[in-house]
């Protein structure tokens, strides 16, 4: 243990020695990232000059944000989704060429052992909600379709819970999917029209949401993970353009290149084509893979 | 509830956009005080370039530290420590003018409801320790003594502890004690020479200091409130300018202006006079109280 004969802190010094201090770090990543944090954070304030009971009270909120947290509950991961946290970090790990699909957050329900299945099958195992057939196209930059591409959806129901947040209520598996792409790069699947839905709003997130005069709601979307081989993963999701919460999604997702119109099919030679017994959303959406 | 109609999230507007969210705050304060920590963090992220592992550890790490807090442990106030963001919160809200004593932090230890002693009073209440007298002035910033001025004094035992910590171990109100100046503005008390102990390492922030080559101790001191009519109050310590961390201070508490010496009196007629039995460490320290 070395004693690092720095100088003391003042206002003006006050971030170099924190860093001083961590100078013997054996893991110089975890030294530099915490010397950033520190730097930015004195910046942020001695830009605010919070008074000392403004600083207890973010003590405080940190505290019921932690207790908050249980094998079921991530108040940290939601406060870093409202704060577009996540997002940014989603972003720096997933910069795209020109050209290819766009990622957004993943979520946290993601279940990893979800049935592989023919394409075009029905995941709407309750037969509840509004038709909606899904289909598109896997293409590589040059618009070559990519054979084998495995993709994995997942979606809330029109209620908006995801079957893991339903479990007895729905079945297992619910809205769940993976299907493989053929030679033609060609995917479709049938579910329902998803609907916007709030993050838990129950807690020290939540209460935040509200004072700074924001709803807790997702606008409406399914999530896919696209993976193949030669090619970069994409986790992201689609959006639905005229859900009431696009331009504020609480938690940032959404981007423009995400857009998929869901259009109300009404023509019975379409619906009969389609195997529906009436009226069904369509939505039409290529996604285009990178290579590394 | 208004949906705002701002853009969408990408890695360089990202701060814009979580601001514009928060535009319908009511609490001008709040919103504007969440918007610098949101932009400075961001900046930081977006210097770091974290990965999503790096980014779940964070999220982890809050977790640990949020659930170590209870009662009587108080994590989030030990991160803030160790990160110089209670010293800087402390030095913002307490500049004083030049000439003036300095603060440093309050610490998790005062209690309300000290006894008032008589000037002189040996506060040690269980013999143990090797003895020192504390004496000095409290003057204004021209040098005239402060009448009436009000010294809440309390330290740990020469094991590192404070009472609190050790109910039952050490008396009630062992090592504190209010007193009250006179027209000449001199204070002493008698008490046992401080040690260097550490802060609660135990905990995720402990870990975090070893990460980060770091020790958890604090350099000798003890704590004063200064209180006096038609004065700032000053909430600071005093330091042993030999004590082996003092340049290394965890929370990063020494200032130079808030060192004494720790003097070894041997001369007989000396520990006569101080009415001690024996060589004792005689410590002297004016303070300099500023007004409003």
């Amino acid at each position: 243990m070395t004693i690092q004969n720095d100088g003391y802190f003042t206002e003006e010094n006050s971030a170099d020695v924190v860093a001083a201090r961590n100078a013997d770090a054996k893991d110089a990543r975890l030294r530099d990232s915490v010397n950033i944090l520190v730097r930015h954070i004195h910046a942020a304030i001695k830009e605010i000059e919070p008074t000392q009971e403004e600083w207890f009270e973010t003590v405080m909120f940190l505290t019921r944000t932690g207790h908050m947290c249980d094998d079921w509950r991530q108040e940290f991961i939601l406060l870093s989704d409202v704060m577009g946290v996540s997002m940014l970090v989603d972003a720096i790990n997933n910069r795209k060429p020109s050209g290819a699909s766009e990622s957004t957050v993943l979520g946290p329900f993601h279940v990893a052992d979800a049935p592989e299945l023919p394409m075009g099958t029905n995941i709407c195992l309750d037969g509840k909600g509004e038709p909606m057939l899904v289909r598109g196209r896997i293409l590589d930059i040059d618009g070559n379709p990519i054979d084998g591409t495995k993709i994995d959806v997942w979606q809330a129901n029109d209620e908006g819970f995801y079957d893991v947040q339903q479990k007895g209520i729905q079945p297992d598996f619910n809205l769940r999917g993976v299907f493989r792409t053929g030679a033609d790069g060609v995917y479709s699947f049938r579910a329902v029209k998803p609907k916007f839905y709030p993050i838990p709003d129950d807690g020290p997130v939540g209460q935040l949401l509200g004072k700074l005069g924001r709803h807790p709601y997702r606008p409406a979307h399914f999530h896919y993970i696209l993976e193949a081989d030669g090619f970069e993963s994409l986790t992201t999701h689609i959006f639905d353009p005229d859900d009431p919460y696009i331009h504020s999604d609480s938690v940032f997702g959404v981007k423009a290149s995400l857009m998929a119109k869901f259009d109300l099919i009404e023509d019975p030679a379409a619906i009969a084509e389609a195997g529906f017994d009436g009226p069904f959303y369509l939505v039409e959406h290529d996604f285009v893979l990178a290579r590394p």
